[in-house]
């Protein structure tokens, strides 16, 4: 998995560091060129799903396209998001995950996860860059750099050009064939497993947390963490959950129960969680 | 610069997690295999001087040898070394560093390193090794792995193979020649700057803050940070410093003096501070 967009990891950094909000963020970020003034392709992680694509293929010997790929962007991180995570321990990247079980096939997703402070990619700031890779034999391994700007953009272009003028010179062109050899099993979205942050705008009412703990329990989704927010003067109630590892289809299920609770205003933000610890 | 003895790198992280003093966390890596019944190549330093050794002759292009290596290691590293580092937002490495300055030409060298905590480096535990470039176009970069276990190791191993088949099977072996190159000015180590963290043992009697700082200032060394510890009942008084970047010529003759001041009972540890920001 990786950071592989350097603009929403600017902002997500920036997020984090200052407490900002998102669209406070984005207007620095546009302002200092990171953004484009359509920053869609971006913020909503397709530029990251194409990067994945191309990763994903290479690690898995497998054609991956990006029609495979689920893709959500950071547009409902809220600067409290980050805070919540923070207070918990995580924090929030936008991923590129591409996963091989053995079992039920190889699964690619971008969306913005929860990581352990302590993990190698969740100290990866600004517009840095860095693949994590956890292989068989190998282990883990990280692979971190400069994810934009024309000096680093131009060292990798270059280093490619020498390393194909080498392959011509030495009469070895096509020296590495296609990695695409194999074709492998994919898993559909809606069986992918990982514990999930919810955060829900509710009325700040008794039995408010108990329908919603039910309405969970209901779909088998277990809890591990919640935090309840009472209503300060002029602002709305809170609860924020954390489960435990649910599939995207039980979680689907559970917040379309959610959503329609009257004790619950608004499903905010939710965001999935990489946690070893919590398997 | 990087993190390239897995051993001393377990020791450095069990004491900085755990408070445990050097003998104890020697004690413990033999016992788990890590460390060998002689430890004297990985914790002087030896071990991690033969790896950047390569690393810097593959950098700069140029044959760098053993003999050119300024090596110290983690011996004279107690706990209360990493107590003073984290109180002042660092974490302690053994580093191997090879720098390439323009004007002076390369040092190379191994050394416990105090590195401000965001560092990348800083986050490398246990048994994983790192390496962070600092490059003219690509800027900073940072690879990052296992230092040991046998599936990591035979996993680099068959890499290694499997790219001198392809060479083979393609017909261009010797593709890359030797990239020692060139012939490159090597800088004496005297000429070295850095910060750096000194923990000395003191009478405690007035008058013992005054003439360090006094010694100091002889030797035109500036002073960034000064922790005074006065004695508790049954231990040493203590007064650690951090300078500003100074010679390696220059702190020699300042710890000189200071050994012979009357006031100074030992000169407990001296270590490199590498920050940026304080350059």
């Amino acid at each position: 998995m990786g950071i592989v967009n350097g603009t929403t990891n600017y902002m997500l950094s920036k997020m984090s560091n200052e407490h900002l909000d998102y669209d406070e963020v984005l207007k620095e970020a546009q302002a200092k060129g990171y953004a484009e003034s359509d920053p869609t392709a971006d913020v909503g992680g397709l530029d990251a799903a194409r990067k994945v694509v191309i990763l994903a293929s290479i690690a898995f010997n497998t054609r991956i396209s990006l029609k495979d790929v689920l893709v959500e962007g950071i547009e409902n991180i809220e600067a409290c998001d980050i805070k919540y995570a923070q207070s918990l321990g995580y924090a929030v990247k936008l991923l590129g995950i591409a996963k091989n079980d053995p079992e039920n096939g190889i699964t690619v997703c971008v969306k913005p996860t929860m990581l352990p402070l302590t993990h190698p990619l969740a100290g990866v700031n600004g517009v840095y860059n860095a693949v994590f890779v956890n292989g068989d034999a190998i282990g883990e391994a990280m692979f971190l750099g400069m994810g934009a700007g024309r000096l680093p953009t131009a060292s990798s272009v270059v280093g490619d050009i020498i390393e194909i003028a080498r392959d011509i010179q030495s009469g070895s062109t096509g020296r590495i064939s296609c990695t695409c050899f194999k074709e492998k099993k994919l898993c559909p979205p809606e069986k992918m497993s990982a514990p999930a942050y919810i955060r829900l705008q509710v009325l700040d009412q008794p039995g408010a947390l108990a329908a919603i703990a039910a309405a969970f329990g209901a779909q088998n989704v277990s809890l591990r963490n919640v935090i309840q927010q009472n209503a300060a003067k002029g602002q709305k109630a809170e609860i924020v959950v954390i489960t435990h590892s649910v599939s995207e289809s039980n979680l689907q299920m559970a917040l379309q129960i959610l959503r329609v609770l009257p004790v619950v205003e608004k499903v905010s933000c939710v965001i999935r969680v990489e946690d070893s610890s919590l398997a």
